[in-house]
C-alpha cells in the first residue's frame, strides 16, 4: 500500500549535519538487550538481596559521600552499556530496601510479586487512564476493582477513582463535599459562600491541613476534635466543636473521620460520627487510607463498622494490601455523577462527544488530573493471585503477629506501650536500664525523648532494621513499629525486640 | 544475638484455624519465578510486538466483548501460576500499544529503553520520595535533575518538585502564586482576600479550569485571552483583559502562558507576556508541559525565549522526552523557600526535627502529597544514556520529520493544514474526493466534521495506526498528528499519509 518514498523527503540540517530520516535514532535490539540485562540486576539486587534478612535494610551514607559515589551529574554525552548497568546496580545498592522483612519504618513494606508484575506491565504499556480509546483494558478493570472495594464497604452502587496518593484522595473528598453543599463554588469560587468549617481529629493525617490550604478554605477553618488516650475522636467534642463553629458564624460542611490513624492506628467511632454528621447535614468522609484493609477480614472489620454510612472513603491498597506505591482510591456512595460534575472540564480534544463507542467509558474527566497513571492493574493481578481469602489471611496474620509481639513486649522490662494497639501499629518507649525507676526525676522526659533518636541513628548506620519514632500530643519521642509484611516470622519479631535492647542498653 | 523464641509466641486463631507465625505466608522463590517468567511475556508482548510496525497498534474490542474476554471479576480464591501468566499476556494483548511507531494519538508515544529500565527499578524499590532517610538516592537525584532542568531555563538558582502530572504541577503554580501574593490565604482562606483574577489563553490546557475550581477561585474568575490563528496568545488582549478584570473589582495575580498548546502546539509570546506581568505585579507561570523540551535544542529553543523571566514553569519530560508516565516537574525561580512555606504542614511523625542528618534533605513537605512516587530515576537514567546531545538530536529530528511531512502533505490534494506548524503537532483536515471544491456548499462544514471521526473509527478497528481529532474554536473536527517518537522513519510518515487516504477516499 505504501507509495514510493519521494527522494527529497526530509533533507534537513541536524545537530550533526544532516538528519537521516530513513533510519530510527536507536536500534531497538540494543534497547531490548539493555532492558533484559538490567532486569537481571534488578532481580538480584532489589528483589533477592532486598528481601534477604541476611542483607542490610539500608546502606547508610552521608549525603556528601553518597553524592560522590553516585556521580549524579548529567552531561553532554551518553555513557556505555556497561557503565549504565553499573548505575542500575548502584542505585539499587544505596537505596533503602522497603521490601525487606525488617523494614518497619512506614505504613508500607514488603513486596507482593504479583502486584510487582502488574506494575512492570503497567510501566511497559505506558498509557494514561483517561479514555476507553487509549486504555480499554484499564477503564474496564478500574471499574471492576472500584466496585469490589465498594462492595466491601457495603455499597452496591456508587462511584470512585484512583488518585495519586491518599492526600490527593482526601483533597478530592473535601472538594466534592464542598461542591455538594455549594455547587456555585465551581464557577464563582469561595467568595460566593459563607465561611466553611471542617472537622477532623487532633491525631488525623496532616493531609486535611494541606487540603484546607490548597482548596482555599484555610487551615484556621479546621476545628480539631479531641481524642481519647488511644487516639480515637471523642464524639461529644465533635458536637461541641460544631456548636462552636456555628457560633463563630462558620458553616460546618465536612467531617473527616479516620480509620487507622497514622501513628497510633486508632479507629474513630464511625457510627457516632455518622449520627452527628447526619443531624448537622454534613458530608462525612472516612480517611481509611491506612485502616481500610481491615474490611478484608470478617474477624476485624468491626473496627470500621458504620463506614457504610459515610459519603466517601479514602483507602490506600498500597499500604497494608501491598499493591505498591501508589495505589489509592477515593470512593463515593453518590449515584448522581457528583464526582464528574464537580471535576469535569469537558476538554474537546480528549473527550469528543462524537466517538463511535459509549463515551460514558471515558472516565478521565472525573479526575483533577489529565494524564493519569494506571493504578488498578497491580491491585487486580494481586487479587487474582491471592483471592479475597488470601488477602484476608494476610490481614489476620498481621494482627496475630501484633498481639504476639505485644505479649512478648510486656514480659520484657524495657518496653513500655504508649497505648494498647487497636491495629498493627505498636507504639512504645524503650526505657534503657539507666532510666528505669527514674520516672519522677526532673530530667526523665528529656532523657527519654533522646532515646529513640539515638537508637534510630545506630540502627540505620548499622542497617539492621528500620522503624520510625515521633513525639505526639505532649508525649515525648516514642517508636512506632508497623506490622504488615506477610514475609514476617516470629524470628523477625524476636530479633526486633533483641535489637532494640542491644542498641539501647547503654543509653 | 537472637533470644530463644518462646514456645507460646503467637498462638492465634486465623481464617483457617491457627496462624503459623513461624513461616512466611508465601515462598519468595515462587514469587521470584513468577516475576521472571512474566517479565519474558512482557518483553515479548508489550516491548517486542508493541514496537513492531508489522503488528497492530490496537486490538479493538467492543467493551462488552472485552469484559468477557478478560474475565475481570475478583473472587474468593486465587488462580494458578499458569492462569496468571495468561492474564499478563491478555492484558498486554488488548492494550493499546503506545510504544508503537504508528501511535500518534497523544502527546506521549514510543519507548525509551533506559527510561523504562529506570521505571522498573523504581517500581521494584518501592519507596516514597519524602525523606532522605527512606529515599537517600532519590532525594539527591531529584535535586540534580531539577537543577539541570532549571539550568536549561536559564536559572542558576531556584526550586522545584516532581508532581503527578502536568495538571497538578499547574495547580501547584497557581497555589504558590496565590500564597506569594496573599500569604494569609493559607490560614484564613479566600474569604480574607479580594476576588482574584486569572489569565490564560483560549487555547491553553483545561487544567487551568480544573485548578481554578479546585483551589476555590472559581472558573468564572478566569479571563480567557484571545489567540491568533496559530493559537498564540495576543498580548494586547491580555492587557485589555487585565483592565477589564480590574474594572470589575477583581485583583489580577496570575497569568498562565503556554509553550506548546495541546492541539496546535502554539507558543505564546513570552517576552511580551513577561513585560505585562511585571508591569501589573502578577505571577507569570509558563505551562511548558508539552513544549518545554525545545529547550534541549539550540536550534529550536528560541520558541520559548523569555521563559527565564517566568516565576514558574511546568514541564513534562514524559511527553516529548519519553521518560514515561508520569514525569512532570514544577520549577520555580524563587530562592526564598516559597514552595515549602506554601505547602508545608510539618508532620512530626515524618519530618522530625531531631534527626541525625541535615533535615533540609527532607524535601517531602514541599509537596501537596504525602507519599510521593519517585519520578526522577527514569529521567536521570535516560539522560545518562543519551547525554544532552542525544536528547537534543531527538527533538531536532522530530522537527525535521514534521517539516518533511508537511511538505509532502502540501503536495497531496486531500490534505489541508489548519495552520502552519510551529512545533511537532500537525493539524489538518483530510478532504475526501467527494468534498473537494465544494467549500461553498451549505453542508460542507457538517460533512467535513464527520470525516475525521469516521476515519478514526476505521483506523482503530483495523488497528493500523492511531491519531486524535477535535473541533477547536469554531473549526470543525480536524486531525492532530503528533511527531515525537525517535523510532519513526520516513516510511512511517508516507504510510501515515497513504493510510489516511485509503481510509477516507470513499467518504
Amino acid at each position: 500500500m505504501t507509495s514510493a518514498i519521494p527522494k527529497e523527503y526530509g533533507v534537513q540540517n541536524g545537530v550533526n549535519g544532516l538528519h537521516n530520516l530513513s533510519e530510527p535514532n536507536e536500534q531497538q535490539s540494543h534497547g531490548e538487550l539493555f532492558l533484559t540485562e538490567a532486569f537481571k540486576v534488578i532481580v538480584e539486587e532489589a528483589v533477592r538481596k532486598g528481601t534477604d534478612v541476611n542483607e542490610k535494610v539500608c546502606e547508610w551514607q552521608e549525603p556528601e559521600q553518597l553524592r560522590a559515589l553516585l556521580d549524579l551529574e548529567l552531561r553532554e554525552h551518553g555513557e556505555s552499556h556497561k557503565q549504565l548497568l553499573q548505575r542500575v546496580r548502584d542505585v539499587a545498592k544505596y537505596s533503602v530496601k522497603t521490601n525487606h522483612p525488617r523494614f518497619f519504618n512506614q505504613l508500607f513494606a514488603g513486596v507482593d510479586y504479583h502486584a510487582l508484575t502488574g506494575r512492570l506491565l503497567t510501566e511497559t504499556l505506558n498509557t494514561s487512564q483517561y479514555t476507553y480509546e487509549v486504555a480499554p483494558v484499564f477503564v474496564l478493570m478500574e471499574d471492576v476493582v472500584l466496585q469490589k472495594l465498594r462492595s466491601l464497604l457495603g455499597w452496591n452502587e456508587g462511584d470512585g477513582i484512583f488518585c495519586p496518593g491518599g492526600s490527593i484522595s482526601n483533597m478530592c473528598a473535601m472538594n466534592v463535599a464542598r461542591y455538594w453543599a455549594f455547587p456555585q463554588v465551581k464557577t464563582q469560587g469561595l467568595w460566593a459562600l459563607p465561611r466553611l468549617a471542617i472537622f477532623t481529629s487532633q491525631e488525623s493525617h496532616y493531609s486535611t491541613k494541606k487540603a484546607a490550604a490548597f482548596l482555599g478554605i484555610g487551615i484556621d477553618n479546621i476545628y480539631h476534635v479531641k481524642v481519647n488516650e488511644s487516639g480515637c475522636m471523642i464524639p461529644e467534642d465533635l458536637e461541641a466543636k460544631i456548636v462552636l463553629a456555628k457560633s463563630q458564624g462558620a458553616v460546618p460542611f465536612y467531617v473527616n473521620a479516620t480509620s487507622g490513624t497514622t501513628v497510633q492506628g486508632a479507629f474513630d467511632p464511625l457510627e457516632r460520627i455518622a449520627d452527628i454528621s447526619e443531624r448537622n447535614g454534613m458530608w462525612m468522609h472516612v480517611d481509611a487510607a491506612w485502616g481500610g484493609s481491615v474490611l478484608l477480614s470478617q474477624k476485624h472489620r468491626h473496627l470500621v463498622s458504620g463506614i457504610e454510612r459515610a459519603n466517601s472513603v479514602t483507602w490506600n491498597p498500597h499500604k497494608m494490601m501491598m499493591a505498591g506505591l501508589q495505589c489509592s482510591v477515593f470512593l463515593l456512595r453518590d449515584t448522581t455523577n457528583l464526582l464528574m460534575r464537580c471535576h469535569c472540564a469537558n476538554a474537546t480534544y480528549l473527550f469528543q462527544q462524537d466517538k463511535f463507542y459509549d463515551i460514558s467509558l471515558d472516565t478521565g474527566d472525573k479526575s483533577i488530573q489529565c494524564g493519569r497513571k494506571v493504578d488498578c492493574l497491580k491491585l487486580w493481578l494481586m487479587w487474582k493471585a491471592e483471592g479475597s481469602q488470601g488477602l484476608a489471611e494476610r490481614v489476620e496474620k498481621a494482627f496475630a503477629h501484633t498481639s504476639a509481639l505485644v505479649e512478648e513486649m510486656k514480659k520484657r522490662e524495657g518496653f513500655q506501650l504508649v497505648s494498647e494497639p487497636q491495629f498493627v501499629n505498636v507504639c512504645f518507649w524503650y526505657i534503657p536500664p539507666s532510666l528505669r525507676g527514674k520516672e519522677n526525676n526532673a530530667d526523665y522526659q528529656d532523657r527519654l525523648a533522646k532515646v529513640a533518636p539515638t537508637i534510630k541513628e545506630r540502627m540505620v548506620k548499622q542497617g539492621t532494621m528500620m522503624l520510625g519514632y515521633q513525639p505526639l500530643e505532649g508525649r515525648v519521642n516514642f517508636f512506632r513499629m508497623v506490622i504488615l509484611n506477610p514475609q514476617l516470622t516470629k524470628r523477625d519479631m524476636i530479633f526486633f525486640l533483641d535489637e532494640i535492647e542491644r542498641l539501647g542498653k547503654d543509653l
